[in-house]
């Protein structure tokens, strides 16, 4: 079995408990089950593996969000109290109480920051540090605290006292910044086995 | 007197009271007194209007700042207590106390989140709505909060009871966001004027 979580820039694989990110997708020889968000790279994982199983079409999930992608509701799906956060090209903020979700929002990932503060001016160079507590005395900590902590302080805000738990590829980076926090790096592959599983028990 | 305000997309020229906003500069009759955070546009004020002053060169303020942008300097130099935003290309905020720069962060402008969604993909549409209490619902809210909204949590956060003062393209937009605030189209070119005067006295 072989899960493939498309993203913006890259698939993300899932296979013998490994996961890989690549940017062309190959044909696989074992049962393919993805979700996606870029249509066109779906396009082409049909093309290489025509049997895939979009799990979209099988997956359960309360919420009153209208549009709420793909890969956001796998990742919430094995969080029953706390707030997701997946953090690659974009963030990605979402709040799980009793198994439901209550809302979340959408930030620009740390890259989409970079280039942004990079389309303003060149001297606008965001090279992701740390976050001190000091109010910052430099361009530097004032372009990490204008992009990264600001998102910081709304998912802090959102947050309250649940548990966070990050994935995604500057998943890690951003854990760190906070105290009741968890990285865990397949969670949205564990909300397409659980996936899998419901779809196997009809 | 004409004051001119060179920013990264702009020029702001002051003249008799008014305001206005100018992608090529021209030469003038009057006096010139300038700032500017942008070299080329300097480049060009100065071959029309040579004899142009650089108040850079006369400012006087107290911060620890390293390169503070000298736009950011004047308009804090007319608040002694307060949070001064700036909302242009990008989205400056400096906290002043008792005629003091204590340090302060730079965010992206609104323009700059829009072109940064479209980056990550196309249906990452920011459309700037007045920002709801609940948790967003809907794609058009999540990307609201998680770019102005992001901005709007870490200014109240620093802010603490301080009253906010906004300037800037879209101050006022920014502005009827907060309880404590007020927007002042002119506040760049009030501490322009403040410096006029301590050179003067001179």
């Amino acid at each position: 079995m072989v899960l493939v979580d498309i993203g913006n820039t890259n698939y993300h694989i899932y296979k013998d408990g490994n996961i890989t990110h690549i940017k062309n997708i190959c044909s696989f020889e074992e049962k393919v089950y993805y979700i996606s968000v870029n249509n066109e790279k779906e396009k082409d994982l049909l093309i290489k593996n025509p049997h895939a199983i979009n799990l979209k079409n099988y997956v359960k999930f309360k919420t009153r969000y209208e549009g709420l992608g793909i890969d956001r509701i796998m990742a919430c799906k094995s969080i029953k109290d706390g707030v997701v956060v997946d953090a690659g090209s974009a963030i990605t903020v979402d709040i799980m109480e009793n198994a439901r979700h209550l809302g979340g929002f959408i930030s620009p990932g740390i890259y989409a920051f970079k280039k942004a503060f990079g389309t303003i001016s060149e001297v606008l160079k965001l090279e992701p540090l740390p976050l001190k507590n000091n109010l910052p005395n430099s361009t530097d900590e004032a372009l990490n605290w204008g992009s990264i902590g600001a998102v910081k302080c709304l998912i802090e805000k959102v947050a309250e006292n649940k548990k966070i738990y990050f994935t995604g590829g500057d998943g890690k980076f951003l854990c760190n910044m906070f105290e009741k926090s968890e990285y865990i790096d397949d969670l949205v592959f564990r909300g397409m086995m659980i996936t899998i599983k419901e779809m196997e028990k009809k």
